[in-house]
């Protein structure tokens, strides 16, 4: 017996890198655990079966992109089948939508950091109950470029908030904690080597500044409220742009600083639907942004299909 | 002509403290107005004709929850028909849901405080385009309670930040602005008023925190990440409640500091799902669940009926 038990630690020792891990004892002390924005519990679902062989995981924004997707990969994979539709996992709620393919998890967040991190405390915890292994997670977005041509995508060297800061600042029981918001950089060299290979649209690498509001927090002067002017505008997305910052979305620092935490090899790539510098006002035709967003699944899609020896 | 004009003027000044107003100067210059997360449009769609009608507007997290409202509202006013349906207003998109019936507005707004920040900056720029006037806007939403029993109504007196502060905090080009958090204070005896009439579930008036995450942020146990004992969490709930403090939820303070800044009477009422004094987890049943959900909406369904001269 003694010496099982030894076997059994050691065998966890040694995959003990790539186990998704929580930072937080309490969870394997509970006799259930209820994932109540995914409408999923682990004294209802057996979340080992149907999530274990999880390997990749995309989430973006909107659940009918996210489904899109799911369906893009299963055919990209040669995993479809006439007909077959992708039931949405988490039909019993409507606040998020989750898509399976194969070893492939597509899931929405909805908009800013409040909703991708209620999101994520239950991916990354459903992952865990799974005993999940060398996960590798990865945001498709939209965003507001800054000097760059409309449709280029970003994948991001760092997430920084509105002062420029790579840092996710967070109130914990009244006080404020701040976090950093790594990401993987071997991820951000692989992924963009996938798009020098496709060689179908510009992708860059740059910062990207995640701010907790679209209008006022990203300098637009089209909101209900505007207290600046336009020169004020132009300075600061300017300062932006002098910090290294390319792209302005409202997700990317603590889906950065939850991954890297919980031992998630973690990355963001977007695409630009606008530039900034020349406007405030998402205008392009419906086709258009269509075919925007499509890019970073076409990008990210490629970049599975290869670890799975597809491409 | 110059009569006219003054006549016009004065008309304008008579009724300017009803109408909607924006704090942005630049929207009445811009030729087109693309309310993005909507998919409208002041050159596709004709805001006076569509929603000039307003005095009513319900918002809430969920899209589903809200499309329930306006069935049970058309209803409850006498103006269903039979076999009728309520369409999307925003079909065009994913990222928020619009119904309406009679002079009531029902619209999503997603979960935390960006998703709503978003939402209101478009639905306040339409009633301004729509030059609605008089308009009441309620949140009906969902909450965790403090020291109350499950199912309970609050109707929050001041929404308040994870520091028991009646403050919002927002970053406007990379600097902090702080807004006051004002609800209407005739309103929130109007609706408990009207709960009284109704006589069907507990009912406060209390304080509101509005926190920017669900979990950590909430000072929850079951989380992904969570970095204190039971005993700080226990202070710090015990602590907002002696700062009168009665429910927690996650976006009543810029609902609070947008709504006042733009002229609309608003106010919050959420139900309790939990007592975070004895877990964190929303286990109950899903029917129990789903009848708590229903007693916001009873209470201002009421409310707008004794309004409209219809209770």
């Amino acid at each position: 017996m003694a010496s099982t038990g030894a076997n059994h630690k050691d065998l966890e020792n040694h995959h003990s890198d790539d186990l998704v891990r929580l930072c937080n004892p309490n969870v394997a002390q509970m006799k259930e655990d209820v994932l109540y924005h995914f409408s999923l519990s682990t004294s209802t679902h057996d979340f080992q079966a149907m999530f274990g062989d999880v390997k990749f995981v995309c989430v973006g924004g909107s659940p009918s992109r996210m489904q899109t997707f799911i369906r893009y990969l299963a055919s990209e994979l040669g995993l479809d089948q006439p007909g077959e539709e992708y039931p949405n996992i988490c039909e019993g709620t409507d606040r998020y939508a989750m898509f399976k393919v194969g070893p492939v998890l597509s899931v929405s967040h909805g908009m800013g950091i409040p909703s991708i991190a209620i999101m994520l405390h239950e991916l990354i915890k459903l992952l865990y109950h799974a005993r999940c292994t060398d996960v590798t997670i990865i945001r498709i977005g939209t965003s507001g470029g800054i000097g760059l041509a409309p449709g280029s995508v970003v994948i991001t060297q760092q997430a920084v908030d509105a002062a420029f800061r790579p840092e996710f600042e967070q109130m914990v029981l009244g006080k404020r904690v701040v976090r950093s918001t790594d990401l993987d950089e071997q991820l951000v060299v692989e992924l963009l080597q996938c798009s020098k290979d496709l060689n179908e649209f510009p992708t860059i690498v740059g910062n990207t500044m995640c701010t907790l509001d679209f209008y006022e927090g990203q300098g637009r002067l089209d909101g209900a409220l505007c207290s600046y002017t336009e020169k004020d505008k132009q300075d600061y997305l300017q300062a932006a742009y002098a910090a290294g910052i390319r792209n302005i979305e409202m997700e990317s620092s603590v889906f950065a600083a939850m991954c890297s935490a919980c031992g998630l090899r973690a990355a963001v790539v977007c695409v630009t639907l606008l530039d900034r510098l020349k406007g405030d006002q998402i205008s392009s035709p419906h086709e258009v942004l269509i075919e925007y967003q499509q890019r970073p699944q076409r990008l990210v899609g490629y970049f599975i299909k290869k670890h799975l020896g597809v491409a």
